[in-house]
């Protein structure tokens, strides 16, 4: 049975850097704890993982912001980065207030050495609820697959747990760098096979979270994160289950000073945290050569979310405002800006105040581009 | 009594853009937890305050460093940077294991409003360690003073501790930003009067650690961050107590995106951390037009010390090779890099390795101007 037709394809208009009536948007971590409905849900599954590897729950809570929010251009899986590792056998777990926590961290040779690009079927409950996810939206809005970046991946396999400062992963990449590269390499194919798989199963554009790539230096960047983003980029495969062309978003939180290097990155969109400012990015990667140029996404700051709706409009306008004139020839592709946090949603963001947020970038962004394409 | 003359001048000379027979190398957090010394000297002083309200422990291990190593070029006032708000009478306190705390953070309009520059003689012990430093160093080398920038401060102030989301300090700046602009402002006359009082007391150079600078939007950086350190550089005295002048060091940790904007601040060497690659920065700040270039200063990673030797030296020639050929016209001002990390060391260091650090930058940097001038 072929999925429904798109209703809303703003988003993929947008990547694809051709116009659009207003600027789409969808938020990081849009499903999540700062919505009420979201916590019953977590409360039934008893857990982060039981609700992840749930397809039925997974399917349920990924189109609770939908429901909620009629501006929202784009749902993203529900899911979390660690399921790869996960999968190669590290043990992850979720201690309450903690974070992730794998049990078999990554540490040495041997540790290494038996590394492998795990058996795609232990993440079959992933591929099944991004297919349920796709049935369920009916062509509302499209469907996001991701991953986290090899680098990404590999911090948290070494460190074990998420980090201050780093020290155990970037311990091994300056002591024993063929160790960190063979990490890499397993994660980037590893991620490469995850990502096809899910756009087997349905995802309409994939992301690729180098959520950690900001801690690196500028030529550690360039040869352990931007390098296996590339390696899992040139594995993906370019059309989906419809026979559609798949996007792809490379988001580097902190990556702000490299967009020069990701304009070579094989992929249609680059996401930018709230450090970068949107004019000075278009002018890097946005306009020019055709063959190269990307689509922005970002890059509000998620706490501009805790002040009152008045002044999130105007922080919105200033946002599409840095961006600027939005390209609006249907004919010609052209600098397109998705709009987003510049990272995931805090929990502790009042829901009404995310509807402020959408439906200022709905109106302004409609306003901006003077009438309806 | 006048203070000894200075013997090794190169960290000043290259503040100053002035040509130096080596790079001259210093490092954040030089004296502390790695040094056997320092955790030796602590215990005697019973608490962190402790050893830095007491003039004669301040001054022992600020020298610790340099007696170890004698390629340092530069030392640092032994001190933190949330003695201006405990002055103002936060109550500053730090509990082992967790940071620095607050017992009374600035989180309403009445305790905004409350907010005063703090009675100079409250951090009499700071200045009189100036002074005690100043005269202990005998002319070996410079002593640098330093302070938080007004936003940094006001992190920590508003957040009453170390935070991972600075939720509460950026709901102020984005909700209320009058009151927000109110600590900032009493925050940058609060530090200029503390780094004068150190200039007077003896501090041959100031620098100002913007830590949290990073963490701001584009826009709001320009606003709630430089804006305030322009506030403080412009109320500095430019001279010390012997008469010389008195070279301005600002580091914003995360700033790499905006060396531009930096550029007009009035000081004469700004701080970068690894994440920016020197060349670019050189190209944005160190060239062209004398009244405005400035030195600069980093950058490598703090975690390269876990490395071995030879890969440690490996990274400082990289690091080296970035900034480039140095300027070596003892005649004209031009291009000059300090050596340093991009952050303050870790306290897992092994003192061999930083010895191996500054021993290949010394060595490399001498090399690398073919001969002694």
């Amino acid at each position: 049975m072929p999925f429904a037709p798109l209703q809303n394809d703003t988003f993929l208009r947008a990547c694809r850097r051709q116009a659009t009536p207003w600027t789409p948007v969808w938020l990081m971590r849009q499903a999540g704890r700062y919505l009420p409905e979201y916590v019953a849900t977590r409360a039934k599954a008893g857990s982060f993982m039981g609700l992840a590897t749930n397809v039925d729950y997974a399917t349920e809570v990924t189109l609770q912001p939908l429901d909620r929010f009629a501006q929202l251009d784009a749902s993203i899986l529900f899911s979390d980065i660690l399921t790869v590792p996960d999968a190669m056998g590290l043990g992850l777990s979720f201690e309450a207030g903690e974070g992730p926590r794998f049990a078999r961290p990554v540490r040495n040779e041997a540790e290494v050495a038996a590394l492998q690009v795990p058996d795609m079927d232990k993440l079959r409950y992933v591929f099944d609820a991004v297919t349920s996810i796709r049935r369920a939206l009916n062509g509302r809005v499209p469907l996001i697959g991701f991953a986290g970046s090899p680098w990404t991946l590999a911090c948290y396999m070494v460190e074990g747990a998420g980090s201050s400062d780093y020290r155990r992963v970037k311990t091994m990449l300056y002591s024993r760098p063929d160790l960190m590269h063979r990490i890499l390499a397993v994660n980037a194919d590893a991620v490469a096979a995850y990502l096809n798989a899910q756009i087997d199963a349905g995802a309409q554009a994939v992301m690729v979270f180098d959520s950690w790539g900001g801690v690196l230096s500028d030529d550690a960047f360039r040869h352990f994160s931007l390098a296996y983003t590339a390696r899992v980029l040139a594995q993906l495969r370019p059309h989906g289950a419809d026979g559609q062309d798949v996007p792809r978003i490379v988001f580097t939180k902190g990556g702000g000073l490299w967009l020069d290097a990701m304009r070579t990155l094989d992929c249609q969109v680059l996401g930018v945290d709230w450090t970068v400012n949107l004019a000075r990015a278009r002018q890097a990667v946005a306009e020019g050569d055709a063959d190269t140029a990307k689509a922005l996404q970002g890059n509000i700051d998620p706490n501009v979310l805790f002040a009152p709706p008045a002044r999130i409009e105007a922080e919105v306008a200033r946002v599409l405002g840095d961006f600027g004139a939005p390209h609006t020839d249907v004919h010609a592709s052209g600098p397109t800006h998705i709009f987003n946090l510049g990272h995931g949603i805090s929990q502790f963001t009042p829901p009404e105040h995310v509807a402020a947020l959408l439906n200022a970038v709905r109106s302004q962004s409609k306003a901006l581009r003077g009438i309806s394409l």
